[in-house]
């Protein structure tokens, strides 16, 4: 019951971001929209910053579901990375406005920071899963697999920002993504053959 | 004579944006530092960032000297790429207090993005000869060399900026610098195993 009631709030925030902008929401509009008075509202989430959090954990939730799904498919490690990359460019372009939005509020904030580890972290302990597999499967080399994850991670997200060749920005334009998810495969493919047992051995 | 003048100029200028800083410091101290009217000056640079952009050649220049005595000294392609990423802390080092005046500026201007495309370009330059060596040597798999030279170049360049794993920055911790040689040097070296002949074969 309480759980529904967060649900639905976090169910309006997204489509009011969605649609009109995060900075241009308010926390009231939230609230009149599944009848909920001001009040109740800021029970469950403390401010608009407590609604991205939430948002951002329920899609990492529902990735992580689709990845967990690729994993029990998928035996070999690079064609389960291109599959996540797949994931990735799909939850890009389901919730682009969102990500726009996002950019137009100030990323500087110590809230902001928090929830870029734990996001970053979460993707580093999804590539851990899939490279400890790889692993056991004797399909890659044994290596320190935290800090390999890790450097898979950074990059992957630093490519995305430099596709252009030019001064680095981050995710803006929609029609770069194609592009960008390419040459993220094209990495992803000489990372894990620069990490795979010879086969010739 | 007239080169001499040139050079002067872009002497002075290094010295003042590297102690005082490009906003900072005027067409007219830059001038009077080397005794020339100001009239003179704009004869050979037609603003303070025809300035940068000379200077900035002239360190790619130079940098070229290192790099082009590295190829000749170290026949490893890995090796050579670890050297250049030593050559590149080094001047990272050297010019560090030029990179943080080069931030505080606009860096959205068209001339920005032109001159940092070239340094890509350059960057890339580099890293094909490096390649084109190795496939040479048979050291390397035949691979498409443009473009696998620019992802090298977008992979490095990324993964600086994703040190600290939270929000991308521009490389402004001079403290953060060694870490982020140690893990281009890291990530150098699977890239290589990637794209390499497999020695059993």
């Amino acid at each position: 019951m309480l759980d529904d009631k967060r649900n639905q709030i976090i169910a309006a925030a997204l489509r009011r971001f969605s649609h009109f902008g995060i900075v241009k929401t308010s926390m009231s509009e939230i609230a009149e929209d599944i009848k909920l008075s001001k009040a109740n509202l800021y029970y469950y989430f403390q401010d608009k910053f407590a609604l991205i959090e939430a948002i951002a954990y329920q899609i990492m939730d529902e990735s992580d579901v689709a990845i967990k799904q690729a994993l029990d498919e998928i035996p070999n490690t690079l064609d389960t990375l291109v599959r996540m990359l797949d994931i990735k460019k799909e939850y890009l372009e389901k919730y682009y406005m969102l990500i726009i939005n996002l950019q137009e509020m100030n990323m500087n904030e110590e809230r902001w920071i928090a929830l870029s580890k734990k996001m970053f972290q979460r993707e580093m302990d999804t590539i851990s899963k899939i490279f400890e597999r790889g692993i056991k499967r004797n399909e890659l080399v044994t290596f320190d697999v935290s800090s390999t994850s890790e450097l898979y991670v950074a990059l992957m997200r630093g490519l995305a920002m430099f596709c252009d060749h030019t001064i680095p920005h981050a995710l803006v334009d929609r029609d770069e993504l194609d592009k960008i998810i390419e040459k993220q495969k094209q990495a992803a493919a000489i990372f894990i053959n620069g990490i795979k047992k010879s086969t010739n051995s």
